[in-house]
């Protein structure tokens, strides 16, 4: 293999920068002590910067410098391990951001999100972060895929058709997955009316999961205007929490009444308090959604809480410790749904989706491709708050496409 | 109507009296401003003290002194509202306890534990609470039931079989459908292993349920020995929390793992700390919960958690906002269920299951049949921890059966 | 009450007349031996022309001569029973087809499709049908609705909003439900294929329901070109089965595979033979859709299947036992799902779609408004096969909206 | 390896022998074109004699002379593949019936019963049967299990432990799980009444999980008497229908009324007519099913239909197209779920249900432990009738423990 790997790494609170990496090589046969024969190599044609991996960026983990960063890959998969029996080269692929064996009960079971294998510190890996398995990051020109035939999910498509959707399957991977998986959980179906807290690109994706899934009505909240400007674009309703605190008065100028049938926490720990003078408040959120959502609802919660926080502002916040309403959500009968998204649950339907272009969500999150060399630049503006999705582009073949 | 009408009155913090009360009327026409041509009378053959009505009674709610407490009424049905097509005179009956009007959005979707309509304030409605809808107490030797043909459950047999069996059938208006969505809602299922927090009588129907539902492990934690032995009696693994702070540790001393499959809190907001010096820690079992609960596991609340409780020991908790390692649930993806259980959901069923002999759950949590005028008394050994389920017996019928 | 009541009547084989009928009235306290206390009357906006309807008019059931035929009705409740307590004067109001009483274990388990009380003779119970409980017919300028509270679903908007999206709402009482039903019970979800038997109305309302559930592929086969060309006018793909007997080949010319997802009979037991020679075959619906739905799939039959034909082709359709491949469909693990619609378990969903737009049902099946005394010709026409659902507008106040 | 193989071999209808067999090779490294490199020899300690075997035997299936018969294994790991990364050597484990890759569409949506990669022709793969995949039969003293690390459920318990509950956790390889599997999609439940038809082996497993399911009432219907016996002796009701042609009327005399929540057929394509005069007629029991089922319940059809029955004893039966009364299963909104067990996607509880002795599955179905060289007898008395399940025992390992 002539060519040479090249990828995101962190340098610390805020620095993120693009180095040459060794080329991953399948026959070196262990990573993280494990054989790869059931692995592939990925020639990486487009990975998206996550607002999971701003939260690493922003010193807000445990993430060490040094480390390479993405979880969001898509790809054509040029080598494979012995043990591969139905992936092929040449394949063209989506590579679900959690890593999983096929094999434990859980994978059985479909909690593909906690893989009892891969990981061995706790259930759950994933590529690009410290505690989760110790996977490299696949914002890079090539990636390693473990247990290739059971992760990866092959475009059924012919390459024109494929290179030209790349942008929509590039979602594939993770915030397609996620947003549809915080409404899902949180019970969005025909007819529901949903409040999606946050307009970042998982936020959007939300959104867009919902409508697909035949919700009358979905309303956003952030206090970002461009990003609400975004949302409004494609049929939402728009809160801009920076001006109103109250959201229920909100919503019930939007509905009627002041609560939802569904709520979806697309923001995480990382929340800020509503109205003009909020500084961060973690359980804002959460919160806010059990008050508005309506007796008997769900509130799916795929934005991210940690266990640990070193930047929290108080010492229960740091341990993942959070100030809740429950006596509340209590008292309306209320369900909550956490966690990573099980990407593979729903991945191949939403790909079915984006092929008979029945769902656009490239354009909903504005899916902004730049080359792989200006991934710190990306990851600065959309730490500014920029209202587009960042796809870097390895190879250059994504962005005449897009 | 020559009987006179007699029930258990809440006097203010740890004291209820037996009072002469009116005969309920149908031909009031009003209750509540509603027109109750729905309802009937029942004269009431076995009625439960509950935790529930514990709580008001250690003035931990905001209970009113005045209040006719009670909640959990099986009876016989002794006059029909004009408007009662089904229900018939003579009927015996169990009396869900919440009161749901059959007509709403929610008692349509089967969550009559929210109805709209019964309780004006919020989605909801209870006998003998001062904020489910102001609807009287059921401890007492007869009640009103409104929505009597979608409200009552009619035994289907004979009334020797019934009065038989009254012991168990009187733990359908309450604690066997709780402890049982409990369980279901934290996904108990054949084969699971599950930790039961709580050996009161809603912990030990709930284990019962457990064991219903085909789980393989019921693993009860307590601090109570005599009420962890009568969980012991039936087939339960026990933990003592009053010597062991680490249940983890105990689980994994019965299972080989620290983790269930299942968790269920019947212990709710006057939750204790674990361990020899354990004050009031309002957020200890869902935390432990939490903790012991498998990835991809869902823990069931039907515990009792409040939005005002003017006996808490901190400002937060007093409005019901509790301190929860929601950072922990999440990277496990574990999901809450809340909520007072939609009693209409599951009694029929377990009614079958009682009267086919497949549950004994007047057993299981020790039920004991007590004259209504000693209720104080019962009230008082509830309190103090007794390992039994008081049933009042207004009219001298049940205790023969016993 | 001045005005008069007229509606339309079954009077043998291939013939329908609009008579004048008694006006409706509750006063008369009887229905089949029912009070109707819990009855209204509504003056009826909108009354469509359904498919069963003319099963009946073509004499391939047992209706008797003399029946007021309709179940499709959308109307303004004008007079209420004593014993109703929700619903009020004014309300605009669809009425499910099904008639519940909300009180028997069927009605609270949501099977209002076979409420146990109305029909005394078997569960489940319709207006406008002789075997249903015997109540008469809503293609009239007034009908009853007993059991108000619990049946009727009242428009949450004002009545401009409603009269405008009349002919959309009109759906609500049949066919849009049944066709989600259909497709709900074969699993057709985000990104299905499916294939749905049958371009009629209920056919057309179940490939809506499909879009509207986020199917990535909608293939509808019929024999009649127009209605296909109203299929495919809103985004299905069509099969032709007068020109082609094989539809897994037909799939596989557009998915590449010859089988679908799911599958759902808008057909029923007056199904031909597909090709271009096919007589009456009774059972080709259902072997087809085994035969083309894939392993582990579904097939939802809303299709009517009856168990008395008079004018079966053979002795064993007469009584309704068909001939069905189920060797076949064991073989690949397929579940059939089959019977009337609960519509209450959708309507109100579809509703919230409809009135903020994410669905346009009347536009799909083609809607057409004709006075009630045109019914006669409307059902002649939709008997020749005339790609429209027809809408009678007894009051003359739905055209101008249309 | 020094040990030789032997195993069971149809010789033509009516005829099986013990044979010598070569030695399983993972080493060959091709079965059926496949790498076995994720296989595993596994030295088979217990191996069942299934329904599904007879009707081979009896020359109902399109099965050739020469085919090593058997699919119920449970076994030691001796030979693990190159490839196989959890399960060891030494590990005690049940094979499922069902040869699933892992890496499917099906497999990944727990559909194991038809994967799509190790059976070539169709959907769905098993040991010992010729139209399954081709892979030899599981009654031998040695047997390949390919994808082991994904198909094979290790015993989580010491060698002793297993040992002794062995005749118990044989019945994980099929008839628990399939048994289970039939009740689950009948929607059997806590509370339910359930007709189970036929006493056949997977008849009383099926009545057993019925029971671990929660029913209140379990009825068993066959026309041996024996079998029937057995069936009593763990608490179900029974209906002898060599006695009694009209199930509905025997249901009444049992339950007060004529119809059941959930019917179960444990019987298929092989039923015989009820009554003293019945002779085989493949659509009774599905037809009886859905009359005795109430409306909106469920039939759960575990017992095989096929595609292609050479003794049937007419045309249509030859091909699988039976008929079926149709028209009264719609009626009364049923649905019907067919086709073989997943067994994957319920071993693990059932086995966790076992070890704790939740079940007791082998006292009732009676299973009785013969030699490998017996097999012809086990056949032959199966074959005649008798109320015992075979387990063949090629290692003399299980006799004790029985």
């Amino acid at each position: 293999m002539a060519d040479t790997n090249r990828g995101v790494v962190y340098q610390g609170p805020g620095e993120v920068t693009v180095e040459d990496l060794d080329f991953p090589r399948l026959e070196l046969a262990e990573q993280n002590g494990r054989r790869l024969q059931h692995g592939v190599i990925v020639k990486v044609l487009a990975t998206n910067i996550c607002g999971s991996d701003q939260h690493m960026v922003r010193g807000r983990t445990t993430a060490p410098a040094g480390l390479t960063l993405g979880h969001e890959i898509t790809g054509e998969v040029i080598e494979t391990g012995r043990d591969v029996e139905f992936i092929k080269e040449g394949d063209l692929v989506s590579v679900p951001f959690n890593i999983a064996c096929g094999r434990c009960r859980n994978c059985k079971e479909r909690h593909t999100g906690v893989c009892e294998n891969v990981n061995r510190e706790r259930p759950g890996a994933a590529y690009g972060y410290v505690d989760m398995g110790g996977w490299h990051g696949g914002q890079a020109r090539y990636a390693v895929v473990p247990y290739a035939d059971f992760n990866l999910l092959k475009f059924p498509a012919d390459r024109d058709t494929v290179m030209a959707k790349l942008p929509d399957l590039a979602m594939l991977s993770d915030i397609l997955p996620t947003g549809y998986h915080g409404a899902y959980t949180a019970g969005v179906t025909t007819g529901s009316t949903v409040y999606v807290a946050g307009a970042g690109p998982v936020g959007l994706a939300c959104a867009t999961a919902c409508l697909l899934l035949g919700a009358a009505v979905v309303i956003v909240g952030d206090m970002n205007e461009q990003r609400l400007a975004q949302a409004h674009g494609f049929g939402c309703e728009t809160i801009d929490l920076s001006r109103h605190a109250d959201v229920g008065e909100q919503i019930e100028q939007i509905l009627g009444v002041p609560e939802v049938d569904a709520a979806v926490d697309c923001v995480g720990f990382e929340a800020r308090g509503h109205g003009p003078d909020g500084g961060e408040q973690p359980a804002t959120v959460l919160n806010t959604l059990m008050d508005i959502t309506r007796a008997a609802g769900r509130v799916g919660i795929p934005g991210l809480y940690v266990t640990g926080d070193p930047g929290a502002s108080d010492e229960n916040a740091r341990v993942g410790q959070l100030g809740l309403k429950i006596g509340l959500g209590w008292a309306k009968s209320e369900s909550l749904a956490t966690g990573q998204c099980p990407v593979m649950s729903y991945n191949r339907q939403l790909m079915m989706a984006i092929l008979h272009d029945r769902v656009h969500v490239a354009r909903n999150v504005n899916a902004t491709v730049i080359p792989l060399d200006q991934a710190p630049e990306g990851y600065a503006e959309f730490d500014r708050g920029a209202a587009r999705k960042y796809i870097l582009d390895p190879h250059g073949l994504v962005g005449a496409a897009a």
